[in-house]
Order: C-alpha cells, then structure tokens, then sequence
C-alpha cells in the first residue's frame, strides 16, 4: 500500500532543485529536519516529529534516506515514494533517553552511506531541530564541517507547482466554510468553546468531495476584552452581548493552508469599529491592486503604510508571510514577509497571508486576504468578503 | 482583566521548587523556552511560541521575567499572574529575520536585569529552543557560562498538586466523551474525517460545565491497512467493512491531559484480533496491578512484559511516559518512562499513559490507560473500558 499526494515526478524534480541549491552551498551533505520540508520533499507524513527523525539528502547518491523512529516506519512505507532500502529506523532506545541520542544513530548513517562526506547542511533554525540535537550531531560526526542551510528547502518550496496551487484553494473552500460555521454559530451567551467545536467539525469535514485536515495552530479567537491579543486560545465563557471577537482559522487540505481572519461584531458596533475597519480595507485594497510578478513584498507593504498613516494608524507588526505546506507550530513558511526592507520579488506561484491584523488599546480589527501570484496579478485562496462582520 | 487557572500561591510555591532546583544546579539564571513550562511557572497562554519567547528565572530577583513578541505581550498581561514591568516585549523587526535575533534581546535584557549572572541554564532538547536560538544566545552573552538545564522545570511537574489532578480528571471526561463519539459515528462507508469531526466537536464542547481545547496532537488514527502506523493522519477515504482502526486521542483541559487509545473493529474480528485484545488487557491488568507509591517504572514495565513474553509477544517500543500539563507537537512531558532501566520511583501525584500499543505485522491492537498514582495505589483517568471495541 502506497499512498502519494504527488507524484514521483513531482517529488523527484523537487529533489533536483534541493540538489542544485545544495551545490552552490558547496554542501556534501542537508540533512532535513522541519516536518514540511521532509514531507515536501518524500511525502512522509506522520506525527512523529516530537522525536527525533531527519531526511537526510546526498549530493553524490540519487535518492534521500529517510531516518526515524522504528514505530513510525510503517508510515514512511506508507506515505513517501521512497524504496524499503531508504528506509532506517531506529530503535526505541534512542527515545527521550538519558544515556544516548538519535542524532548519534543519524550521524552513523550518513557515515556509513556516503563515508567521504565533509560539508553538512543542517537547518539550525528549524522547528524540532533542537540544540541538543545539534550538539549531539556535531559530536557524532567530530570531522565533519557543519554548515547553516536553515531555510534552503523552505525556498525552494517558495514557488508551489499546479498541483500545490490546487490543494490551496481547497484549503481555501475550507477555510470559507469554518468562517461561515463560526459566524452562524457564535452569539452572545453561546461558549466561546462551542463556536471552536462548529469551526474544528466544519475544518475536518470539508466539502462532500474532499475532506480537511487540522491546522497546524487551533483558530486564534480573541473575545470581548481578549480581541486586542494577537494568540489567544479561546475559553468555556459565554460570549458577551456588544463585544467584538477576532477570529483567524485556516483550512488545511494535505498540509497545504489558506488562511483567513475577520472580525466579528455582536450588536451594534461604535463608529469607532466600523471606521477602523473602512480603513483596513483600504489598505488591503491598496495593496493588493499592486500584486503582480515583478512587484516586491516591501512595495506591497508600502501602500498599506501610506494609506494608514494617512488615518493616523501605525501596525508594528509585519504585514503578511509566505504560506503553503506547514505543519505545526505555524503556517508561515519562515521566507519572504510583506515588510519594510523585504525585497524579495513576486512571481507565478508565491503564495502569501496578507495578514491586515491591528491590536490597538481598546479595538482590534484582523480582517486578511490569502493569495497565490498568479501571471497577471493574483487569485484570492479565500472569497469570503473582506469586511466587519456584524451580527446584530 | 487577569484570567489565572491556578492561584498565585501556587505559582509561586512551583517558582521556590525551581529555584531550589536551580541552586542545586548552580544556576544564576535559568532560561525557560519550553512552552508547557513557561504556562506552568507563570500562566502564560498563547500561541506564539512559533517565534522566540523566553521566561526567565534569576536566582537573586524574586520574580521572573517574561520576554516575547509585542503583539503577544497582551496576552502576558491577561494570563500570567507578573506584574507589568515584568513583561518584556521585543519589537517585530526581530521576528524572523535574517539580520537580527531575538535571542539577542533576550541575553541583553539578562545582563541589564543582572549584571553579574555567570552561569545560564537553557533547555538544550526543548521542543522550540533551536540550534540557532542557542547558538545566537551563546554568542550575545561571551562571558556567559552555559549549562544543560533540560527537563529541570519538567521534573518540578513531574508531582502534580490537587488542582492539577482535577484539571486532568476533567481532562479524561471529556476523552471518554470523544471515544464515545467516535464509536457511535465510525462505520463502514463513513470517512475517516468526518469521524475525526465528530472527535473534534466533542473535544471543544467538553461538558456542560467546562469546555474543552485543542490537544497537543491530532487524533492518531490508522484504519485498515493503516492500523500498523503508530501516528498516522486520518484521510478522506471511506472505513472498510471487517477492518480494524486504532484511535489515540486525548481529552484537554487548560493544557492538562488525560489520553486513550482504543482498537475499533467493523464487523466480526478474527479470532486472531480477539487473542491479541485479550493478551494486552492481561498485560495491562498486570502492570496497573503494582502501581502504588514506591513501586519502580521498570517493574511495571516487567510484569507487561512478562505476561507479553508467556504469550510469545514482544513489545519494542516503551510501555508509557509521564503526562500532565502540555504544548505541542506531544502530550508526553519526557520525564519518566514506563521501561527498562527506568528507576524512577512512584509517588503520589505523578501520572502515567500505559500505552499498551502493539503494531505487528497484519494486527495492531492499542488498548490503553491514563492514571494518577494515589496514596494507596492509582486512580484512573478515563473510565471507558479496556477492551475490543466491536461494531457489528
């Protein structure tokens, strides 16, 4: 049994292009550790990450090896295209153990496989590679010249293919479906949690075609006095009458996301509400109207600054990240960010969040826009429309 | 506003525990990045900890320091019981940057707290503490001398107080809750997502007078061929009649846990699937009958395996691990383990998931049970019954 959500084809000119950034990197040796990266580049998808595992990818040798726990191998057998042969596990000794530790099983492999190997890339910033995962590896592997190569596969994983584009705006159709559940749903005296329920039952479900997945974050729903917190987990309290919640969700169709955030307004909102978000709206608009390729992220962020200083608003925090396949903690891709100083140019398959969220002393407002690059501009992942919800 | 689960008392009283375990470790400081730990010593509570956050403990100042994103330093404001010049945000220009490190701000904002600390503990294998977060840190703080302080606030949880055991209690309510569910609506025909739906809605709702949240993990559920994974997604495909399905779920309770496992079988199971059921619940009723204060995790391991061995079954992976208060990507807290040369002693207050799970070949079978050690022995957490669950 073999279950593939691309093809070989498709992991294999991924691997190609991981190949070529490893050569200019002068890398012998990446050894892959963030689980969307492992899954990007072989399929495998397990929830296995909270031990030790790597992809590890050789310049010399055509296919990668995949290294994990013995428990979980039947998942790789499973899910990546790999043959039996790249398969290593390793036994249960290794787990969250005092006296040894995986990294010396990975070090040992990659040894053994390709023994003339010098220069190794790791991902030093990586979600679940760990410091002591790195100081046990430098240990393990005492003549090897270790490398940073955080990130090297995250670009590559920058522009999506067709097929990555078609699984997004799934994850968008799911993501319009969770708002709306949640919108319906949430009323004051209803528990914040039971709107969570609705969201979590409308995210797995899907549509009557394709089914969802979790997230890699629970939805962020900051209620009444809590809409000004940019992370909040939601509470069993009963929604107030006359209050405001932010609500940012997102689908998730194989790994692949499409965020989305909006504000919800329980009774009649105070002109205060409703002009700051006439406001976020027009710098959305503004920005997006400059999407195309050729555009850079700063320029994008740019006519956001310009029309909210013209209201006198100021947002601290970025404007928007790339998106794609994430697993947990986050749906950002760590690369490109709409900010001030980010010259990475758009093209044809970028996708990002453009996440239009402002927390201000006494009204917060999110309401965003995912969006893929497309030749002539851009195609919106979600089309739930942008404005103040009310619910009155 | 202020939202504390726990009373400030008991905060305080966990932050004494930690430093006496810091003197013992001859720490000055002690940098906490774990997010379980930072909810555990402080209250803290938000999803941010996909950017760098720490909560810093100084041997010679009372109380610790929050250090985080701006935008999440509300929420430090809400959920923690520190007062506001204790919480330290950094501005977003240092949110995944290539030319700045948070890891920065935080060494910086050591040395102005305490000029004369010398030796800085860090949790070098915590889920989040990266190698670069660690090597970045070494680097800003030269005359610094760095210890390995992993597990140290982990071991503090390791002995939970009443009101923890009522969280996770309240925990396992709602994980018998969501098995239920599962049971009812997982049937031949039915999608594996619109069973994790059910699972989900279930576990948000929780019961009429508390609420539940997110686990640390998705559902881990395999169905038919499947079932030999250990920790496999759920897909869209419709369950097979006279097919097993393993399910690993767990109820959650402001961060406490309470997990179960269950094999579910669609149709009549093969005599097979009924001796190895019957095997594991012997193995597991001989284990949970030594449980009591003072007794070792390796002798409770042993007699499983025992009872495994008089049946010709062997057991590779770990027979459970300790569980309590927890963040993602595991429920687990990487304390203690129920196997081999595990001495940890028993005492009251500790909790266990005897995770009988057995992957083999052609059957996999997971019957499994959360527990709280007692004065006179243990206290089970979820009270659905350890068997084969049949649907006909």
């Amino acid at each position: 049994m073999r279950i593939l959500n691309f093809s070989e084809a498709e992991y294999r000119s991924r691997l190609h292009r991981v190949k070529a950034r490893m050569a200019e990197a002068d890398l012998d040796v990446l050894v892959i550790t963030e689980p969307a990266n492992i899954y990007y580049l072989s399929g495998y998808d397990a929830w296995s990450f909270y031990t030790v595992q790597a992809l590890v990818v050789f310049q010399d040798v055509e296919l990668p090896l995949w290294v994990g726990r013995l428990v979980d191998s039947a998942t790789a057998h499973i899910t990546s295209y790999l043959p039996v042969d790249r398969i290593i596990p390793y036994p249960d000794v290794y787990v969250q153990a005092a006296d040894r530790h995986a990294s010396q099983f990975i070090a040992h492999t990659i040894l053994r496989e390709s023994p003339s190997a010098k220069t190794v890339g790791v991902e030093m910033g990586a979600y679940y590679y760990t410091a002591r995962d790195h100081a046990e590896f430098v240990k393990a592997m005492p003549n090897a010249h270790f490398k940073d190569a955080e990130l090297l596969v995250n670009w590559v994983r920058f522009v999506k293919s067709a097929e990555e584009v078609a699984y997004m705006r799934e994850a968008g159709v799911i993501t319009e479906r969770m708002m709306a559940r949640a919108v319906e749903v949430a009323a004051p005296g209803v528990r914040e949690c039971d709107v969570a329920a609705a969201i979590y039952h409308a995210q797995m479900t899907g549509t009557e075609s394709f089914g969802g997945l979790p997230a890699t974050s629970p939805p962020h729903m900051g209620f009444g006095a809590r809409a000004r917190e940019a992370h909040p987990i939601f509470s069993d309290r009963p929604i107030d009458p006359n209050s405001a919640a932010n609500v940012e969700i997102s689908g998730c169709r194989l790994r692949y996301h499409a965020p989305m955030s909006r504000t919800i307004y329980f009774g009649k909102p105070p002109q205060s509400y409703r002009d700051l978000a006439s406001h976020v709206i027009e710098g959305i608009d503004a920005s997006l109207g400059l999407v195309r390729p050729g555009a850079t992220c700063e320029e994008i962020e740019l006519a956001w600054r310009k029309t909210m200083s013209a209201h006198g608003i100021e947002k601290e925090s970025r404007l928007g990240y790339s998106i794609g396949v994430a697993y947990t903690p986050t749906w950002g891709e760590r690369t490109a960010s709409i900010r001030r100083g980010d010259h990475t140019v758009l093209q044809p398959g970028v996708a990002f969040h453009l996440m239009a969220g402002l927390w201000l002393e006494d009204t917060g407002i999110t309401i965003t826009q995912s969006f893929v690059v497309t030749d002539g501009g851009y195609e919106a992942l979600t089309r739930t429309p942008r404005e103040l919800i009310v619910k009155d």
